[in-house]
């Protein structure tokens, strides 16, 4: 189980470190404002759910994150040219991220003996936070939540997951279909440009 | 007590949830982008009161308030025609949250023990966050501090509070009378688009 | 070193409260916006430091903070007169604020035995965050990372007070040697509009 959470934070913050530099290296930051975003993105929805849950924040307790962000920055720097189609292959980091992230926080909150709604909150805060700090710190106009599918993605991931684990299935399989679950309905809604109906556009179609 | 307490709070967060469920609804979220924005409005200043007091974060210990956001979008989103002139009700919504919770959090100060200035803060923090996150993240352009006006009120009725607590005044007209005062300040600044003097303006007067 | 604390804290404070007040004024506020801004930025970065590490926010153990911002506040409405060219006077105060806080910060992470690179973090959280909340509140739109060289200069303060620390060099020296290091690269920087080279500039160049 330890190693479970390891795994999945070590690589949800290395993979969300190199959306955020990606990130800022479009905006054309300096090489500190590259790592500074990357280490918001990949630490911001960590950071709030330890401090919700009152525990010891990830990257203070254990500094390698720290490293792993650095580490993941400096690659995507020397990578940017290889890195050609910037904005697909951010896309996937952030997908990815987003998965991962989400998942962990469902199962510290199955850790923290949460309700299953209160575990289904912890892991949207978790897997979007980051993204929503980086793109307020990075865009001119925070257009945060023109795409709230983003978090209705994460919700769908996170109820996935609770309900395998409820009934007790497979351990790995409980932690990887929820993860391409997300990943694949993150894709599909970027590929077709899906998004819920709106209250509001349903009103005026009665 | 603890009556007057578990009043406040469910009030104040079915009352917050049903003003962000409206000010999304104008913006033409999804339904989840509702609830998203409900949630926000509604916890967004008592958790940040209970994670500056080290207080276990009220939503994550009782999930009930959840439950009573996601009953107050629904709310919203079903009556949204009967809900006509949304900006009016939306008004009224959004005063009667900002009262409730300034006075929640003022006595929630009181029973930290926390000096007469410390708990001004705290209440005013628990009434207006929640609207200021709201508004970071439906508006395009973030113009929280146009009205400080909002957060002026609040200090008031907070500091009404803590004089009438201190002299041992009937409870619950203690509560009341800043609440209501709250309530008829907001509408009459609203109505009479008062504004206080910027010190610059006044300057160029002298 | 009790005393080091308290005399960074109380002078940091003052001068961001200052900040806070110049830079509220200059975007005409009214009287009560202008104290909220100055204690937004004056207590931001500790405010979150002390989230971070669980320890008791500093204003609400110790309210003759608040006292100190309230009277920064008036001392800036007072004198705003005198404070004709508030841009300079403003930076000035703003750069004094960073360095105060960078080094306070930096000093309780290792009272609180975090790793080197934790420190440094904590430093430049508590040195920028301020300043970033008030640029959030009061900037029509949300230019923040376009200075990224002000958290570079954070980082670099820290990184020198951190190894000065280390080798046990002269108490009194340790802490004024990066507060005129973080002060000089500020105003260099300002002085000769200085920024680093962008990853990506430099890969057009190439």
């Amino acid at each position: 189980m330890n190693t479970i959470y390891t795994i999945l934070m070590m690589l949800g913050t290395l993979v969300l470190a190199i959306s955020g530099s990606l990130t800022s290296m479009e905006k054309r930051f300096d090489i500190f404002g590259v790592v500074i975003i990357a280490f918001v993105t990949a630490v911001g929805g960590g950071t709030l759910r330890d401090m919700l849950i009152n525990r010891d924040v990830f990257w203070l307790v254990d500094s390698s994150y720290i490293y792993i962000i650095i580490g993941g920055s400096i690659f995507a720097i020397i990578f940017r040219k290889a890195l050609d189609h910037l904005r697909k292959i951010l896309l996937l980091f952030d997908t990815l991220g987003l998965a991962l992230f989400t998942i962990l926080g469902a199962e510290i909150g199955l850790n923290y003996d949460l309700s299953f709604i209160s575990c289904v909150i912890l892991a949207t805060i978790t897997g979007v936070v980051g993204g929503i700090l980086r793109d307020v710190l990075v865009n001119e106009i925070p257009v945060i939540f023109q795409k709230e599918i983003y978090a209705t993605i994460s919700i769908l991931g996170a109820i996935l997951f609770l309900l395998l684990q409820y009934i007790s299935f497979n351990d790995t399989a409980t932690h990887l279909i929820p993860i391409f679950l997300i990943i694949i309905l993150r894709l599909l809604v970027v590929r077709f440009q899906i998004s819920l109906p709106s209250i509001y556009k349903r009103e005026k179609v009665q």
